[in-house]
């Protein structure tokens, strides 16, 4: 397994309790490239319960496509930059404009989630990004983000 | 202060780790109402930092939205039906369709946060909830919900 995109972060961006390495409360959550678009895994802990037993809390959901998401985000920009002519080296941040997630059917517990990004757009300092969460092969949220490129 | 509107969910539906009464680890985020909207109230812990340090983390924005939203989506719900002939008086849970966040700021830490909900439209099953999470007085990002009935 390569590095997490998560790991490259600077150690001052690197406390977020989604995905942050050195954040030993949080969920430290790991994306990675998968062929053309990016991945992430995570099974959730059994207090992370949705109000429906059984069932996971649509807040961790959107978590998950969050940290995914400014991750695949600034992949892909890295990814364009690489192959423009004059495209720089420095790693990137990206956070989060907007989010939107769609809750497709109850996402079951004690089952490792798969979450997957994939580029839609990328201009200036925006890029849209397609993410999708899914539990025994079956989509169980789809979201789109709107990420921007933290200055600097 | 009245009861919490997650205080009167049946026991089976109170295991969300945003906002369930029996979720020791959880949130137990509590909604009120205040005047025609919704209100609840709500301060991060120092671990939820985002990856910028002194920011909250977006997913606990998007997470205390969505709680407060089928929380509002039930009240409005309950509000409605009393108010109309036959309405009855068993109650009733949502949850989320579909939920859109709208990063407008970043959110400081240390400070607490005041998230609102206001009903849009209410169709059938559907409840469509505005809502918006504030601290110091700033809107820090602005929310919109559509809520599904459980059926029963």
């Amino acid at each position: 397994m390569h590095t997490a995109f998560q790991d490259t972060y600077a150690d001052k961006y690197s406390h977020c309790y989604g995905c942050g390495k050195l954040n030993p409360h949080g969920h430290q959550l790991k994306s990675h490239w998968d062929g053309d678009g990016t991945v992430a895994r995570y099974t959730p802990r059994p207090e992370h319960s949705g109000g429906v037993p059984g069932h996971v809390y649509g807040g961790l959901i959107a978590s998950l496509l969050d940290c995914h998401g400014t991750a695949s985000a600034a992949a892909f920009a890295h990814r364009a930059e690489a192959r423009s002519p004059g495209g720089g080296e420095s790693p990137v941040r990206y956070v989060t404009a907007s989010l939107r997630v769609d809750f497709r059917r109850p996402t079951p517990m004690g089952t490792e989630l798969l979450i997957t990004g994939r580029l839609r757009n990328l201009e200036g300092r925006k890029v849209w990004v397609d993410l999708a969460l899914s539990a025994q092969g079956e989509i169980c949220a789809e979201g789109e983000m709107l990420a921007l490129r933290l200055p600097g």
